[in-house]
């Protein structure tokens, strides 16, 4: 039996300044440092031994992995960097506060962008510095794909796809005990390919940071059940909360 | 040109408790942390970009790793993770104290294992813990040579040079600038091999720990100058640290 854990990052700096966040490289807060230590904890307590991890190119997601894996005792397995696993590029969005979008574009316009499938936002200017090309940790991926400069969730699933099927999903059968420590959307592209969930429905899937999400597969990589590492009551809390953001 | 940064973890608490080390797993003080973060601020000032980094399966060395790459703001880069970057094996000495085994078997025969290019300590029996084949992470590395019960200096040698070869000077020609995070035997042994360093004359070097050592290399990988970020007096003292370790 195969096991994969799924982690979203721990609490960002413009998740709790309510800022679109997209591809920018901000760091955990203090919260999101205890929410992947206790993570770790988790994970330790129920018996898990990861023998290949992954993550993206941001560090609020490699930030949680190392923190997860410390606290685990197993800083020392192997660490696969993509940027396929990058949160949902948000175009020229990034950077902007949530409620004053809210504001300028109206409510159902920011959630259109926020939460349809295929609707992207305006794209970042090649000549803006915040657009991929002007990074150079995106400069050497010209094989693998261009880099985006808006995406809608459609946008993200199709990259990731590609490298659960050719990548993950083959280590997974290697090793056994994968994590995969990413971002809201590169995760819910994950789960909506291993639960074949509807265009409509993966929109309201809210992953709550910090709390490992588990996934149990037979020999063939039949998906047997999955299941989150928390108690109904917290994971609901948490859930609501994501839900709630760029709510007036 | 090439551009090659050794750095030896920052110290650890058996550093600190003066026993000897080798590949038990050990933490960094907070001493060892500053030292990393003050070698990332070294680094970066020194306007180094590394496209490639290496460490070994030893905690001490990782974590050095993380900090100095947080603090360059390049936790993105591919990490490769090797035992042949491990500490020498230290065999049945692991986990003693280092002025208590002076006192009991002289100074002049712990110098001689701790100094000697070839003399080994005694093996660790494969029934104790603390042999490597009782730890999960050398369990999948038989393909690749089998896993030490004690080294002298030369075996250490004889792991890392290979690895020199075949793998990190590869890279270093690819990706044009690497760093290593390692330990004082296993960077003793890259750089006997990259400075052509007698076997005698490679024990009196004494690696500080936390302190980048630069080597740049020309388009041919010929070696043309090599430093470290530190000064002259800063140097020394650190130097003349580690050469007294062990002394009564």
């Amino acid at each position: 039996m195969y096991k994969l854990v799924l982690i979203r990052h721990g609490e960002s700096t413009w998740n709790k300044e309510n800022r679109f966040t997209g591809w920018t490289d901000v760091d955990l807060t203090e919260r999101g440092v205890k929410e992947g230590r206790d993570a770790g904890k988790a994970l330790k307590e129920k018996g898990f031994e990861f023998k290949y991890a992954y993550t993206s190119y941001l560090k609020r997601a490699i930030k949680t992995l190392n923190i997860v894996l410390e606290e685990m005792d197993q800083l020392w397995i192997p660490v696969e960097k993509s940027w396929r696993l990058n949160e949902k590029h948000y175009g020229n969005l990034q950077g902007l506060d949530k409620r004053e979008t809210v504001e300028k574009f109206g409510e159902e316009q920011v959630l259109m962008w926020r939460r349809s499938y295929d609707i992207r936002p305006p794209k970042i200017e090649e000549t803006d510095d915040r657009h991929p090309i002007n990074d150079p940790r995106y400069k050497n991926i010209d094989e693998e794909g261009s880099v985006p400069a808006t995406e809608a969730l459609c946008d993200t699933v199709d990259r990731i796809v590609p490298y659960w099927e050719n990548n993950i999903s083959q280590n997974l059968k290697k090793y056994g005990e994968v994590i995969v420590a990413a971002h809201g959307n590169s995760l819910r592209g994950i789960i909506k390919h291993l639960k074949n969930i509807s265009n409509e429905d993966i929109i309201s899937l809210n992953l709550p940071t910090g709390i490992p999400y588990v996934f149990e597969f037979d020999e063939n990589l039949n998906l047997q059940k999955d299941y989150f590492l928390a108690d109904e009551e917290t994971l609901k809390k948490l859930m609501d909360e994501v839900a709630n953001q760029g709510k007036k």
